[in-house]
């Protein structure tokens, strides 16, 4: 890796340009503005989510995947929505200046994350700025004109789906902690075999978001949002409208193999996963007369999902054990404040 | 002011919520995306400028002040290029809870910010983490399709023309340093009265973007850019093209009244205020045919605007000084980098 550090804003600039190709709106980063022009009969889907090191990731994350997950979290927002990504402006902040080497590889890694979702960089800004180093991208997507879909639609009776699998990223945080360190005390009294581990760490350094399911979403869902916060807290907050509460069956949230073999051996981890966050999965409610054509879209698209609970009348979030009790949680999920 | 911290996210949003009523695609920061449906006929310009503590503004500015500026810079962006702000995207960090009153006022500074600028609050994110506050704005605006005022296209022989006064944040930037001292030194060695003391502090707290000329500049100007990093560093940056360059009568540039006090009394501060940043002011190149009727429009908007130069087919930036003696400066702006 080239450590020299980079003397200018200029050859920030070009390192950061090959990722505008194919965008003529991005003026190439010589202009101060970007310009986009609305496709007629859509309309724009913004959203803005700011990741920093040591609060979203280790600052000593590999910046190519520092990059790709500062522009998964905000493309999962769109894909919950019904929408897909055209372009995202970013400004970076730094403490200190980044070396070649480091931008290069943080270029590379939002290269490989633009061409998995299909938009492009038109804009942004740096800084040098005492404190973490901060990514933030501001996505802007598109949706027929009208359907973007809401988060505060939900209905009682409307079935509650959840896409792949849930507290993962949790867990490969924990293993990145100790991996850091120097230590494998956790992956050990996990069990984890070296794939597991590996596995659990990707899925916290590099999330996938659900694009695939964005137009099974836009299609079928009365309300959908990305879980990233925790499944509980989220869900709380797809039940923000009057008279609509959730029942979930424990038994049917998905935590990987890796995450129901740790369940297994320590059951009190069971409510660990199901409020920890980095998930980047999609929650979505569903009208009966539309599961299984919801069903149908997920599985032709080779997109997991899960139907996990029922949107219910009664105020509040209940998850029910196996046994009919419901779970009590010291905490709900993450709170940003 | 009401110094009881801030308890939740939930409570932040609500003080911010009145800032989204007017725009329906806000969805009363409920939902975690925003949406917007583009007019048929325009083009949508963007920007991103996040401004930090210690970098870009005191801490301990008033917190109205901090919220203007911080969309102010944005929408300077705009109007250079003949665009009209529509909607814009937050993102807070704070190193710590801010209090209620700090919040109240911030918000009450956008409100009247947004007020003058038409635009509205339809999303964004809040996050605690170290380092400085920081709040990162996505402006959106639009121009009729096609219009947008490109930054490198200034042809040799246009005229250069400047909106309003230069170096004046920057003095009022000297000035708010040693009021937070408590000192005046500066303000009696450059003689102030205490008018202008205010009236330079002022400029620096709060930039007017100049949005009553982006109609004129559409209309008539071949190439615009804002200037906030040093009248001379974003010249160079408008001659990129190659085979323009331009030259600068400095006895055309205004400085306030004020500045030219301090000019009269220390002529070495002359390259201080041609370099000093925080200007926020517009630099648009405009064909011979034309100038008549750009300066018809300016004046029609009551915009104040000074013929400063002409592009011309040398490379370089050249300001000359009365007796037409090419000056030198020592650093050109600001380097964010």
């Amino acid at each position: 890796m080239d450590t020299t550090p980079l003397a200018s804003e200029a050859e920030l600039i070009a390192l950061l340009r090959p990722l505008t190709v194919g965008a003529p709106g991005a003026f190439g980063l010589r202009d101060d503005c970007a310009q986009l022009t609305p496709r007629p009969g859509f309309d724009l889907v913004l959203k803005t989510d700011p990741i920093r090191g040591g609060v979203h990731f280790f600052a000593d994350d590999p910046p190519a995947s520092i990059a790709a997950k500062a522009l998964a979290v905000n493309v999962s927002d769109l894909a919950a929505k019904g929408a897909k990504p055209i372009a995202y402006l970013m400004a970076l902040s730094f403490p200190e200046a980044p070396s070649r080497g480091w931008l290069q590889q943080f270029a590379g890694g939002l290269q490989l994350a633009q061409t998995l979702y299909n938009c492009h960089l038109i804009g942004g800004d740096t800084d040098r700025a005492p404190g973490p180093l901060s990514v933030a991208i501001t996505v802007i997507g598109e949706v027929p004109e009208g359907r973007m879909v809401r988060r505060d639609t939900a209905r009682a009776g409307d079935a509650i789906y959840l896409s792949g699998t849930i507290g993962v990223a949790g867990l490969g945080l924990q293993l990145r902690a100790e991996q850091r360190d120097g230590r494998d005390d956790l992956a050990r009294r996990w069990g984890l075999s070296e794939g597991h581990r590996i596995a659990l760490i990707k899925r916290y350094l590099q999330p996938e978001p659900r694009l695939g399911l964005a137009d099974a979403v836009r299609a079928y869902a009365s309300a959908a949002m990305d879980v990233s916060d925790g499944l509980v807290k989220d869900l709380e907050r797809m039940c923000l409208a009057p008279g609509v509460g959730a029942t979930v069956d424990a038994t049917a949230i998905r935590f990987s193999t890796a995450g129901d073999a740790i369940v297994v051996k320590y059951p009190e981890m069971l409510a660990t996963l199901i409020t920890a966050g980095d998930d980047y999965e999609i929650l979505a409610a569903v009208p009966p007369s539309q599961t299984a054509a919801f069903e149908a879209a997920a599985a032709a698209s080779v997109m997991s999902i899960a139907r996990i609970g029922t949107f219910t009348a009664e105020p509040g979030v209940t998850v029910r054990r196996a046994d009919g009790s419901a779970m009590t949680f010291d905490r709900k999920g993450w709170d940003h404040f």
